[in-house]
């Protein structure tokens, strides 16, 4: 008989639970048990899974007893509460905040990446940041075959990243905008700012709070986050992290230097297009490329408008597109969990 | 007595050609008559300039007879048809298309950066790219202090930048979307393009038709016409353009390096605080930096963001934003206008 495993899913009434545990219902994974858990104010909801009626459970240090394996997504502070109680529980945690990604005992993983990293884990795995875990998963098989010199980035994020709030705030916005009616901006760009911002028909230089380098906290998270995740710690990459007035799907303009010299359009094109996790979307003369509205309720990441530099003969440029839920937070959440699995890990 | 000048505007009744009319409304140009010019279709609507009503009449061959300066706005083929007769006739044409724009007797004119080049016309003065103005206003003092060496730009475009019709697009789209009705699209993102994409709540990643090389007439525009505004014909320098829900006001994620060493963002701000025509806005502590929905009716261009390479120490990231209707287009025309007057080339 195969084993069966005892999930938890901590945040799971927010914008990025609720996906996890639509696709734990739909994988091939072995649930034995399924706890969901939530903020004492989300407590007492009910969602089916697999037939079943689960009542949302209030997340708190003895909730992780008989848990396998326990997905977190309901912020840094709960993540560094209740993460070393549920590890002291024998719960291996997939954590989807920031908290631990850049703890050098806790592997940060993109499945198509750097899978054999789950193998060093102390109980603890790191989901990257959204805009990271896609623009690795286009670069890695580049990277295999030529080698990764130099990356600059400028991101064009949807605000579902920024959570459900985010959400609503775009579409109060735009609603009053087409009544002609004044517009108010409480969430955007960082809730507890001092200052927020129209997102309705504009577009907002700042993800995240600013470091003292002048770089946004988001910024850094995809510098560093990227060199951990692909083991290049000395890459040279720098990012430019833009919110935009889209609901779901983060695009990038990535540029990149390779390493050896001979990479082709069409060879990138050939590697992208095996590439596991990976959707080539690139035919200019059919007006074919990625786009945040295509790409929305789908795994992959999707990569297009592939163009040699005019100057720099090892330069190239990319347009990378994915859902920032499903491979930017849940899926590649649940993909960890299935890796686990299937390596034995767990 | 100071000598007038007699201006015809040829697009008068679009969305660049209204502005034209206004700002030259508003100048100090001493005006002795003014010829509001059209399609025979917009003919026979009435302007008010300076107290008189004007009525558009349909723009000929033959109605450059007496004009001094004539702008043109009213797409490429129609600059390409009249342009040629209005010079016959002896007015200086100042084209906002881009019919001209890299013809070797034709100066490619943004007064802060290249005034001086006026001294060459040979009857055509051409407006560059609304993209591209507003990034080579940014980095000309940039250059000048330092040397430019590398440029990497990608561009968060705005929808009036293609015509009133786009915006027309987005707001049905948008109101559409808000409905839960079916979205249609038929303008965006070429209007003569097979296919178009839904623009609302979207981003698409082509301004302008393919070249063959995979960079779009938009992004070639932005490499080239740098290059000949900035006499630097051997610039390394790339492009990404991409089209934005968002009404008036272009941004732009720029990376560049500079050939001299010892620059700091705090001499680049310095800079550009003192250059003309660029207001600087960039105190990360007060969450300041430019935005679309900021810029809209001004015409300087805004800077801000401006971050030292985190690995390269010549390399250093700007945020630029503009109105691209007026410093993009109908202002930088005006200002060409103003600079003849004042050099006495006309």
């Amino acid at each position: 008989m195969t084993k069966a495993y005892s999930f938890a899913i901590v945040g799971a009434t927010g914008a990025v639970g609720e996906k996890m545990v639509q696709i734990l219902e739909g994988s091939e994974l072995p649930v034995k048990q399924i706890k969901l858990l939530s903020s004492s104010r989300s407590a007492g909801s009910k969602v089916m899974f697999r037939g079943e009626e689960i009542v949302v459970e209030e997340a708190t240090a003895n909730s992780f007893v008989d848990i396998d394996i326990a997905l977190f997504s309901a912020g840094g502070d709960i993540s560094r509460k209740l993460i070393p109680k549920a590890v002291e529980h024998g719960a291996i945690c997939i954590d989807n905040t920031s908290a631990f990604r850049m703890d050098e005992n806790v592997p940060l993983v993109v499945p198509e990446v750097n899978e054999a990293d789950l193998f060093h884990h102390q109980g603890i795995i790191a989901n990257p940041n959204c805009s990271t875990i896609q623009m690795v998963a286009a670069l890695e098989p580049l990277n295999k075959a030529f080698g990764l010199k130099r990356v600059v980035v400028s991101t064009y994020q949807a605000v579902s990243g920024a959570g459900a709030a985010a959400v609503d705030e775009l579409m109060e916005q735009t609603t009053s905008l087409l009544n002609n009616e004044e517009v108010t901006a409480n969430i955007l760009p960082v809730k507890s700012g001092t200052k927020h911002h129209q997102i309705a028909f504009n577009c907002i230089p700042q993800i995240d709070q600013f470091h003292e380098n002048g770089f946004t906290l988001e910024e850094l998270k995809m510098m560093n986050e990227t060199k951990k995740i692909m083991h290049l710690p000395n890459l040279p990459i720098a990012a430019t992290c833009v919110r935009l007035p889209i609901v779901t799907g983060h695009s990038e303009s990535v540029y990149i230097e390779l390493e050896q010299d001979g990479a082709t359009v069409k060879a990138i094109q050939d590697l992208l297009r095996e590439a596991a996790g990976v959707t080539l979307q690139d035919d200019p003369s059919k007006q074919f490329y990625p786009m945040p509205v295509k790409c929305v309720n789908q795994n992959d990441v999707f990569v297009g408008r592939i163009r040699q530099d005019a100057d720099i003969a090892t330069g190239f440029h990319l347009w990378i597109v994915s859902d920032n839920l499903l491979k930017g937070a849940a899926w590649n959440s649940v993909q960890i969990a299935e890796s686990l699995v299937r390596l034995e890990i767990v």
